[in-house]
This record gives C-alpha cells, sequence and structure tokens, in this order.
C-alpha cells in the first residue's frame, strides 16, 4: 500500500520522538498468574490526551508540506481522535478545527478547546458532519485527518507496536501473542504490521465489542462490512460503524484471529487493571484485558502482549468499574 | 551516617537493577497548566506492589549475608511495606514473615500470602506487634526490616529520586522544586539526599497530612516528635505514630519545608490524577500533588518533581474521588 508498510512505521516513529510519550510497558506478576500467562501492558492510557490517537494524527500532520500544514487541520469527532487532532495541531504549532455533535460531553469539547483548537458543535439530527468538515476544507484550505482509513494515521499508531518490541526486548522477553482493541482498525493495522515484521510467528488477535465485530466479519467476508447497528454500549471507542478499507487491507494478509468482550467483562477488566496495574482504562480500551481475563483465547504458558488503548471514561462508569 | 548517603543509594540501585520497576516520570500539559509549573510526577504506584516499598525492602534484604538471607525476613505492618517485604523475599528467593493486625483488610492479608509470605495476625488490644516480631526475629533467625528508621532502606528507596533526576535529564529538564510525601521519613531522606546530590539548589518539601506532621515538627525541634494522636484519616500510608530517627537526621541539614494536605485536599488530587494522568493513587499518595493543587506553595514558572508514592486504595474511597 503507497504510504504504509513498515518503513512508513519507522519514519513515523523518528518523526514522533520528543513529541508523544513512550508509554510502558507494564507487568503485575499477579495479573500474569490470574491469566496463566506472562501479560505486557502497552499502557497508552499513559499518552497525550489519554489515548493512543496523538501518534497516527501527528504523523499524518508532519508529512504536510509546511504551506498545507500551516492552513492547519480539520477532524470529526466526539472521541478520542478528536483530542488527538486538537494536541496535534498544538504540537506542531498550527491550527486545528474539530466537528463534535452538540450533545457530546462537555469535558470533550472543553479538551479540545484546551489543546487551542476550534470547535464547531453540529446537529446529528439534521446536519451531517462529512459535508460540514468538507465546507471547512475547502474554505479555509485545511487537510481531514481522518481517524483510521490513512496510510499516514495507521504508520503513527504503528509506533506502539515498535515500542512494544523494543521494551519486551528491553526486559529480555519475546511476546508470541500480541492482542489489540479494533474499531475502524487504524491501531490493529499498525500495531500487527510493527509486531508481526518484529516477530515472526506471532499470535495476531484483534478484539471487538462482542456482537459488533464488523473487522472480523470483513476480514471473514473479504470485503468492508459494517456493524448491524451502532454498539451503543460502553466501549465507545470501539463503536465506529464501519471497518476501515485501508486497515482491513492491511490485515488480509495476515492470520488474525478475532475475540470479542461483553460491557460486563470490560467492566471487570478495568477493575482489575485498578487494583493490579493501578492504570485507568476506559471500557473500550479494556477489551483485550477483559478477552485475556475471561478465557476468550488459550494462552496458558505464553508471553502476550497488549495495547491498553486508552483512559478517558465517564465517572460514573468507572465507578461501576471499581467495585468492593 | 554508617551505610547512608549517595553512595549508598548508588549501589542500592545497582543491586535493585532489573528486579523493580524503572517506573515513569509522568508528565500532563493541563496539569502544568492547572498548576502554572512544570510537574514531573513519579508514578511509583505503578511499582511491584503498587507503591515505592520493595525498593528499600529488597535493598535491605540483598546487603545480607547469604546465610542470614536464607533464613529469611521480618516486617510488621499491614500496609504498602508488608507488601514490599514479601514482594522483596520472593524476588531473592527467601522466606518471609509478615505479622498484621487480626483486622487488617483482607486483600492486604490475602497480597502478601500471594507473594509468598506467611502472615501472623495478632490482636492490637492485647498483644504488641514488636514483641510478636522479636520472638519470631530470635526463634527463626530471621532479620527484622524496619520501614524506614535504617540505612539501607532508605537507600533503597533513594533510588526513585536517582530515577527522577536521571528521567527529567532524558526529557531536557532541570527540576528546581521536589515534593515528597512524608510519614516516618525513609522516602524522603532518601529521595531528598539523591536529589539534593544531583541538583544543587534544589528546593525541598515534605507532605504530611495536615495536623500531624510530625517530620516538620521534628525538624523544628531538632528532635523526634509523634503525632498528637493516630491521624485517623483517609492517608493511613502517612499515619505512622513518629517520625524516624535517621530519615530526621538525614534531613536536617537540607533546609526541608514543611507541607500539609487534607483529606479532602488528598481526595481532589486523586481525582486530577484519574483524569489527567490516568493512574491510580492512594490517599496518602496524592498529598504531593494535592499541596500543590492547593496552593500551598507558589510554584509559578518552576520546574516541579514530586512521587506519586502508592495506589493501594479502598475501592469505597476511590470512587469518592471520581467525583462526576
Amino acid at each position: 500500500m503507497p504510504g504504509f508498510g513498515i518503513d512508513a512505521i519507522h519514519q513515523a516513529a523518528r518523526r514522533l520522538t520528543g513529541h508523544v510519550v513512550r508509554t510502558p510497558l507494564l507487568n503485575s506478576p499477579v495479573l500474569d498468574d490470574l491469566v496463566g500467562a506472562r501479560v505486557l501492558v502497552k499502557a497508552e492510557c499513559l499518552q497525550l490526551t489519554g489515548s493512543f490517537k496523538v501518534r497516527g494524527a501527528l504523523n499524518a500532520l508532519l508529512t504536510l508540506d509546511e504551506d498545507v500544514r500551516r492552513a492547519g487541520i480539520v477532524a470529526y469527532s466526539a472521541g478520542n481522535h478528536g483530542q488527538g487532532v486538537a494536541a496535534a495541531a498544538r504540537l506542531a504549532g498550527c491550527p486545528a478545527v474539530i466537528v463534535m455533535p452538540r450533545h457530546a460531553p462537555r469535558v470533550k469539547v472543553d479538551n479540545c478547546r484546551w489543546w487551542g483548537a476550534e470547535t464547531v458543535l453540529y446537529d446529528p439530527r439534521t446536519e451531517d458532519r462529512e459535508e460540514i468538515a468538507r465546507t471547512i476544507v475547502q474554505a479555509r484550505g485545511m487537510t481531514l485527518i481522518p481517524p483510521f482509513d490513512d496510510p499516514r494515521v495507521m504508520a503513527g499508531q504503528g509506533t506502539v507496536g515498535l515500542e512494544i518490541a523494543e521494551q519486551a526486548r528491553e526486559q529480555g522477553l519475546t511476546p508470541d501473542t500480541v492482542l489489540v482493541n479494533c474499531s475502524g482498525g487504524g491501531l490493529a493495522a499498525g500495531v500487527i504490521t510493527a509486531l508481526g515484521h518484529a516477530l515472526p510467528g506471532l499470535a495476531h488477535h484483534i478484539v471487538e465489542p462482542a456482537g459488533f465485530d464488523k473487522m472480523a466479519r470483513s476480514l471473514a467476508a473479504g470485503r468492508v462490512c459494517a456493524n448491524p447497528r451502532p454498539p451503543g454500549g460502553l466501549m465507545d471507542a470501539l463503536s465506529g460503524p464501519v471497518a476501515g478499507a485501508r486497515p482491513l487491507a492491511v490485515l488480509r494478509p495476515y492470520d488474525v484471529t478475532g475475540l470479542t468482550a461483553t460491557d460486563e467483562e470490560a467492566l471487570a477488566a478495568m477493575g482489575t487493571a485498578h487494583r493490579l496495574l493501578k492504570i485507568v482504562l476506559e471500557p473500550g480500551a479494556a477489551a483485550s484485558l477483559a478477552a485475556l481475563l475471561s478465557g476468550k483465547v488459550d494462552v496458558r504458558g505464553r508471553t502476550v502482549a497488549l495495547v491498553a488503548s486508552g483512559g478517558n471514561v465517564d465517572p460514573a462508569v468507572y465507578r461501576r468499574a471499581v467495585a468492593d
């Protein structure tokens, strides 16, 4: 694929160094005991903006020509991608516009504004966010940063995989299994490409909300599939309507197994991460850990890497996860 | 002081490398904005056992002669020190006995046992924990590991300070202010010695529960002081009855400012750490961040390092900290 592959991921790593956090690869002996495997948790909740999204956004931005970059970037997202794009723009010193639904949580709007982005609120019942973004792109010469279906974005997310390989090596470990949370597939495509290159023979798993496994179905069908309806559950970070065409094309050559997690399993995994790892996860970010803890895949005796992809969680949801 | 100083801390660092976690030095631009300073958070909640305590315990253990070590170690603690000693013993492959009150939370007893330690439960109304520990030491040839009043323990905790200096340098930063949570003073003595050596001119602050600032009063009086009564609040990690004589002797030559935090301020700081840093803190571990956030010290424009010393928190207390 033009612009994407292991070389593009290495280039992205060079671009991002010093701008984003090299998040730790955490381990808990108690968690290992619970799962029956060595579990390495890439804590992207500790990334700037509380999720991995700033990696892809900043890589995409830094590949733009200087004059294009100066005009700024646009994203439509009420979630982690919006904050990632806002932060990337601030880090690169260019303007950003984030298009968000009028009912988006106040804190998400405020976060984007804190990073210096302009927010444009729309009514999802009567307006089309893509059309609004297109209008801004045309009127102001800005560049749209897609959330996942983009080689530069996938390459940025792939730096998570490079770091997992490096940090495991520093700890004297060789992962033989990886689990990645998956929605559009940008993170999964990037991480599996990076790790598949560093660790041949690795078993690849993507994890999606139960009943809404659009990427697993896309891989089985050999074409992009959509969810039957919006998931509407707790895992909003994994609730996009459709799998990405480019991520699907990247993942197809790999032997990828699709796993799922329910909301209850994700809440339990958030509680386990709280108790044993002392990190704050959002439900969608806990999907991989949930799949492991609820025995969706046999990893006994293996060395498993997983991406804890974000920590932007509603307080009321978090309180449910932290049970007595 | 025999056995303690910057050289002892460097020796401890060499002993501990590969056994304990080099925890990350976290930063949040939003937190920086809130405080008006660059804030570097040493996340010892991500340490093995969820607190820094394993560092001092393991350093003390590894300085013992082989045959003494093989006989094992003893601690009396219902808290983080007990878990730290249990984990240190497991890492070094020797037995451990943890003496705990009968009413200690089940999870703390279970954690010590998970690490392979034997637990001895006593009735604090009728029995004396020091006497019980002494009996075990004599009968079984084991070595008592004190929680703070010990040069080897202080040296182990000092490795937190070495890492702060190294990690700040890696980020191109030079802290000019440090805040350390303080109870007996082992962590404060170690960190301030390590950082005072690496960063001359550093402003040193210890943070204690409001009304129970035994170390600040000890520093002012030039002798060991006790708290008027047990604090009984949420900051159990900072609730020991008396300041350590050796930590006091180490801290006296420094110009140390005593700060305090209330339970409510600690809860608010836990919420801020949750929201902006995505780490789980216990109330006592949030004291330094609480002092910063509630403006107990003017740090505008400065580069502040603080130790987020642990994350072993009661679920009900944590739910109070995670407000809407």
